[in-house]
């Protein structure tokens, strides 16, 4: 039989990174193109110390159906730790646990967004997003990017133009997929048209901690004192992805409703790892890892840009991220990131191309996604070497 | 500021279970209200030890991003499982590892139920499939049940006569929250109707091998010849909920889309625990263990039915479940089982109001539902005495 999909998920498909993740699988295959955090940082130790103790002394918590709202001692222990160590947080806002960061975008769209409303996001953008937006039947409307995140100026001509703008989709930090930051005016700018046009702003924010250099930027929630700002957090990068641990602070009233889809989805996250997650943050010093995190991940950072320039200059423009995951590169105008990808995975490397996050989908898409957290220091050395050859063949 | 909902949102609202849950978090209050397995039965033992070796052996693939289909050790296992023991799958279906058998409900409906299309489920039933529906816009249109399921004749004059029938939705074994059983006649007929008038059927089966007495009846999935049947299966009642992990069996096609949709849900399953069930399996006798559980809770229900024989004969009706978590009581006509549940509450037992189950939400609604797996002999017999004691009072 054939079976009718709905008219929501008819047209969309499998993302292009999950191609690419096939030619990873391939043995000897270098591999820029996830977007996780180093297995090399897990705490192992740790985390494997408090499963065995919660097995020992906690294990009904764990193992039972637990609630909605996330694990209470986790709930508590992040809404303190964002509160002091970033100022986000109201008195008219809340927090819900999450199955990771995707799960926030998921249920704010599913609470906040008619099909036919209007999303507004960076274009590129985090395709995971994109998708869901999709798949709810929401009209995307990318904006172009410059070296400060978000033309603002296009933003506003859309704000004005467009009346069922219900939801603007940022990673001001650090962005997925072309690591820039927004600075802080561009921030205060965001707010005060999300303001004037009466629209909310969904922040994506899982590689906030993650900075190498450079100065910090103040959150866009950290400003927020209407409660027009949802803000996603998770605990994917700087503890697991495995474990699926996220969290979302918004305002009392829409956390209140994401709970209730939250049910329709899930239930709860996983019990165990959310009693993990709460006793590895009291318990050890999750602060000093994120530093180590960091600092590992600026050796490779710096290591992979010098040799980039060395290499590719000529070839690709590429971003300087001063944090987070990823490096954004540009080859010249006629050429297709798309047939860059498989052109390069035939010699070993593998990139994800860029429609992957193009808001169009659009196969002439120039460009193209490096991750640095991952690979070695030799491996990003070989693989960089590779990537300038194909280059050199692939541009005429 | 107000935040605006989504219309799809608007009107969904915590379901009156978790009402009842603040109830049961009171001292001494006996709790009746509970949809889970005991906790006497997790295998924490086990379950602690594999952890452990995972830990120490294979923490990378637990700890890192896993793909969207499952840990495919789980799927494998979890496949070889229902097709040797219960004939379920066939080559034209695959099977996806989920969040719980929520999520199954969650993607099955996200990617074949469009906004207005109908929903056909038996009245009463499982409110969180039934929020699922309201949460995407479906129309719900249930049909009475007798002590042998949904009233099929009724189901074959909704088929006839509305067009937008998408799916049917139906639990058959050992339903939520009437305990009832649909015998194998019935189930025929159910599959030649979909088949006559083209609907998917959503099988939802988290208790099927909790059976206590009677014989085996055959799964809709089992007799499924065209992949027209979604089966939800779950590894809640059997080895943990509070884990969340279950699986769906279907057509390729819808398989494959439910995957797309669950990256935009979750992105995967909490790794650890995939790893964790599929070595449990593999390691440990899990028929065992589940004949252990079915013992257990076989002497609950005797006892508890027993008991109700004894004191509630004469006020209200109640079902007689071969299996799974839930009896089903009946006030006469004119009472509210909303009503009757808050006056219990105040005496000290929990039970859970039909309402919450009811697909109009009726509040006149004079049925109530009792779990038994969860509270002791003891328990159950002072809480029986009680209900009867209420009862008493309440019905003048």
């Amino acid at each position: 039989m054939d079976v009718k999909i709905s008219d929501r998920m008819a047209n969309i498909n499998p993302s292009a990174i999950r191609e690419m993740l096939k030619v990873t699988a391939m043995p000897n295959v270098i591999s820029f193109a996830a977007g996780g955090p180093s297995p090399e940082e897990f705490p192992v130790k740790e985390l494997a110390h408090l499963a065995a103790e919660i097995f020992e002394t906690d294990s009904y918590t764990a193992l039972q159906y637990s609630v909605t709202e996330g694990y209470a001692p986790l709930r508590e222990i992040t809404k303190d730790r964002i509160k002091n160590k970033f100022n986000i947080g109201r008195e008219f806002d809340d927090l819900i646990i999450v199955s990771g960061g995707q799960q926030t975008i998921s249920l704010a769209t599913q609470c906040l967004v008619n099909e036919g409303d209007i999303v507004v996001c960076e274009n590129p953008s985090f395709v995971g997003a994109l998708n869901t937006f999709r798949a709810f039947n929401a009209k995307l409307t990318g904006v172009p990017m410059d070296e400060n995140g978000m033309d603002i100026t296009v933003l506003e001509n859309i704000l004005k133009t467009e009346s069922r703008v219900k939801l603007i989709y940022t990673i001001p930090t650090f962005q997925n997929p072309t690591g820039v930051t927004m600075p802080l005016k561009r921030r205060q700018h965001l707010l005060e048209l999300a303001e004037k046009y009466d629209v909310m702003i969904l922040e994506d924010d899982p590689y906030y901690e993650l900075r190498y250099s450079g100065e910090i930027v103040p959150t866009l929630k950290s400003m927020d004192e209407t409660g027009r700002v949802i803000y996603s957090g998770s605990y994917s990068k700087t503890i697991s992805p495995g474990m699926r641990i996220g969290y979302a602070c918004g305002c009392k009233e829409l956390i209140a409703k994401m709970t209730v889809a939250k049910q329709t989805q899930d239930v709860h996250t996983n019990a165990m790892f959310m009693m993990i997650v709460a006793r590895y943050i009291e318990q050890f010093d999750f602060d000093a890892h994120i530093r180590e995190c960091c600092e590992h991940y600026k050796v490779k950072r710096d290591f992979m840009l010098k040799k980039m320039e060395e290499k590719l200059t000529g070839y690709v423009k590429f971003t300087k991220p001063e944090g987070g995951l990823f490096i954004w590169c540009e080859l010249p105008q006629e050429y297709s990131g798309f047939e860059f990808c498989k052109f390069a995975a035939n010699y070993g490397v593998a990139c994800v191309p860029g429609t992957t996050f193009d808001v169009a989908e659009d196969r002439n898409n120039n460009c193209f996604r490096l991750n640095f957290t991952i690979p070695s220091l030799e491996q990003i050395d070989k693989g960089i070497d590779i990537v300038a050859d194909c280059l050199e063949k692939f541009i005429k």
